[in-house]
């Protein structure tokens, strides 16, 4: 890290910083400039508490890391990247992979009905919610288990891996049990005793990027679950919080090529989120896969407009055929398959 | 709500969209315009799921609520303004409350230190973490149930209240046994299980704002409280993200207002997060005041360089006994007391 | 526009907003709710001044526009896509048209060198600066006229059209004699008085949305060139300001196919401006054809370590040659060419 | 600067980089770490051209300043804080200095009334828009020369200086003729032509903080003003664009304490503008004084409802006056007076 010192800071207080540095398991360079003084300290930054406390001293301006803090999910640690495989889906390979279904479990016959739809158009992962973080506590929260078994039950008869969410500690094993990927939404991105506990059960998790979550941040709350010893982790940008109210979120395309090059894990799309609106999930689908994404996740309901959650931005069966054939040319122009 | 429907929309689509509007319990009315239709649907929105769903409709452009989502958070529904009793500490009421301790307990003498000097101040309550969210899985993460002991420990011989955080719903029995007020951070403003978990415990819970929290989803997140039957929810600010980089957060201080507006419950700001600098704890915090906060949250560390966690952010207790009477004639300034 | 009012007001007062409401031209319906009273105000929004102005009574809550406030930008108001045309090259089209070239124009070989490479590598259109905008008073300003002059050469002899910045109304005649596309950069996406200024030179304009302009003021600011008689107006979308720090700016895809839905102007993007760095330019400029782009605006210089301006984010000639191979592809699946 | 160099760079790159450092006027010192190599460059780096060019270097990570990159701005080139006399009133001193009145001008009469009503309440400077910068072009533009003839009559008869926006370089010397101070917009923070005409003309200026501005580039706007030649800039806070809609923009009153450490520029807020409604003005109005705001600017008009810009953020003279009577108290409380 660089440790920019005050303006005007003596030898002594320079020595200080120098002691401190040290204690702290880095080797200290000193480079006096005509303006400023700063400290370089020299040695491994990742996956080590870090050297910015020393900006609470009334000595030191900024300190500057050198190093990304994460290291697991780091390009530079392991630069081929990482597939998960889950069954014979191969994610984070050649293969585009799409995720398809409802937001909500609702009943086995729309699940069901879904399932099949999807994987009829080339999908090859079963998507539902049966747990729903809801942001007002009147809306509808999800079948729960009942929810769980109709999804396993899609799984039997279509054959298609299922994703989930899950939204707490407590039921981390009961979802884990129905489901073949776990998933964490954008509002649990850092609940750290969560990333732990899903690094723990041995089965790949689909991360979401939180609305507000830095890169830099997002591939921290990676680590976690890459810590706990899990390396089947594929992130998925899903957007972001900005000014713009046209969009219900800003999907943050740019996240995926700055992923791609910082880290070796697999890059989803979530242009259901990302954008809030139907009319959008197909525009901004062909944009991901164009600019490198692994995967897509996305909604389909059969009657988006009964929906018991984000109607407004399900596709109908119909119009998610359409997109899986215009998808398939993109990902050929960028040298991919669907 | 008000339903804007598409230009050039025939009279079956608006009877279909009225119908449902019916199904859905609220009453009708529909307004020709020379260029758009809008239907206004008539009923109570508080606490009921929302019309937003007909935006899946092709015929819908878009729906705009009318009321407010929240119910029991809100003034309308009750207007004298809510006052959390914490022993003889009396939040929401004319005398604005001082939080103070710690970012991390680190030790016992270190938390005994902190306690003493802070209360002697004017502090009113006694903050620590002993459970800490951290970004990075490599950085401290707490003394956890050794560090609510220390805690104890402190308010025993100070009779200080205290506030500490809980991070996940399996330990929120075991923190409440300790502490005299939840925390819930801003990490977990939409941790909705933890939210129900801690409105069910009977304790005041202090409920902080996330960094891309809007007003409205704040409200929503204490209305899970409120809804589980606890009517002690002190709301607190602490910073959202945004474009600027020079503060670690952007301190919204024009949240104290609007809640107070809209909410009957008591309003705190976090200027140590928010800000991420101690050398601007001290004029944030008078800011705070002065736009009508009701209390403030404030880390003070006797050694900020050493600190475990937040350090930069931290003040030393004697620049903390300085903000406290500097603090005093702001809160006469605007009719209160310290 | 909806009108609605604050609760307990009475049948008086509902009276004076209704005359109010009159007496801007609109008809007042009156929907009396449960707990809110509303206003519906029926007439034509579409450039007239707005009704907000009544959120000014102590009995308004607030006011909600029904009708997007720009007209002659609007997809309601003219359905088919508006194609400009430059001389033999056509903007919104069914060819994808890329303009490409330095971030400042440098010296005449610069600009004649990297004129002919782009040109052979197939833009249709050279981009340079001679007027730059820069955020430093201390930076290098551009060759101003001496590089129109530059530009003017290239042209001659590549056969290419030209676009270059205007940045102030003085100069707006000199640029429009060399220039064969006048560009608004994104600082002055709110400078009115260039704005209708460049309306009034009957060229076609490149109208940069600005890091902080909504989609809404990005069309309005587009109406001020067509309300002065200006048809011919190319939108960008150039990245904005958001809180992550990988990128300069995040690129908005998102506001492409939202641009096209509500109105009929071509959309381009700028992946150089809008991410900051060179090796994400390839990525973003394939999926901002993917999701609908009418075009692109590349920065490419022959030695970028040299550049006078914007170095790490230009493409050296050959990695330019290279994208524009890979775009073909990526136009042809979405039904256009390049 | 330090610049950061890729992983597994060898020697040969390394003296490019060095040598490109050289040659730029800096001196560098190599510092190799375990994983990463650093160099240093060590020179002043304020007012001149920036080493981060040095990212378009494939051998290049990144490039991080050192120092800030605004010079006569600097708190560090000038300690001392700048007080700005117009007339008798001194900006930047004890005295907190309310600049009030209507956001336009609309006629003789009500910039008259508005005059007498807030200097009685105590504001020193008059303020009003004559040329209005308005979003959609179908709004009130202002009454632009008419109007300045009002400001002036009514400074001859209340003896109170004005204040008012300037929009584009042909009428700086126009208004320069009118007015006091010259007030540059939050959307012309960008607009360099206009910053250095304004530099030249030898009057103080109110600079206002863009809605997308950084504190280093409001700071850098102020340096463009500055090395015109002109020593009297007052910054202006107005609100920042984030994801928060409750309010128009997000008042950054953080922006208060962080100006004051980095410049010895008088530092103003704007409650009106930053807020957009009436009654959010009064409390943000004290947070800003109480952080330490040199002065405010509040807009006033008699009658908002029927205001031809920006009604609902005005307070009528009564409200003002209140609100200058509470702000007496806050302003004594931080040391200063009214």
């Amino acid at each position: 890290m660089i440790i920019i010192l005050k303006s005007g800071i003596g030898d002594a207080e320079i020595d200080d910083v120098c002691r401190r540095v040290t204690e702290m398991g880095y080797a200290p360079h000193i480079i006096r400039g005509e303006f400023k003084t700063i400290v370089a300290a020299v040695g491994e930054e990742r996956g080590r508490p870090d050297l910015r406390l020393l900006e609470a001293l009334e000595t030191v301006e900024s300190v500057i890391p050198v190093q990304q803090p994460f290291k697991l999910a780091s390009r530079e640690v392991r630069q081929e990247p990482t597939e998960v495989r889950v069954h014979d889906v191969v994610i984070g390979g050649k293969v585009v992979v799409v995720m398809a279904g409802p937001c909500s479990v609702e009943s086995e016959a729309q699940v069901l009905e879904v399932a099949g739809r999807v994987k009829e158009s080339g999908a090859k992962i079963l998507r539902g919610g049966a747990f729903k973080p809801r942001t007002s506590p009147y809306a509808f929260q999800g079948l729960k288990e009942q929810g769980l078994k109709y999804l396993a039950e899609a799984r039997k008869r279509t054959g298609l891996p299922v994703v989930t969410e899950v939204l707490e500690t407590e039921s981390v094993e009961m979802v884990a049990e129905y489901t073949d990927i776990l998933q964490i939404g954008a509002r649990n991105i850092q609940n750290f005793t969560l990333l732990r506990r899903v690094g723990e059960m041995g089965k790949p998790v689909l991360l979401k990027r939180g609305m507000a979550t830095s890169i830099q941040e997002f591939l921290l709350s990676a680590e976690y679950i890459l810590a706990a010893g899990n390396p089947d982790v594929i992130l998925c940008e899903r957007g972001i919080r900005t000014f713009e109210t046209t969009t219900r979120f800003t999907l943050d395309l740019n996240a995926v090529p700055v992923l791609k090059k910082l880290s070796h894990l697999p890059v989803f799309v979530d242009p259901s989120h990302g954008t809030g609106h139907w009319d959008l999930v197909a525009p901004m689908a062909k944009g991901a896969v164009a600019c490198g994404a692994d995967g897509l996740i996305i909604e389909v309901h059969p009657k988006p407009e009964e929906a018991l959650s984000d109607g407004p931005q399900s596709l109908k069966p119909a119009k998610f055929a359409q997109l899986m054939r215009e998808l398939r040319p993109v990902a050929e122009a960028v040298g991919r398959s669907l």
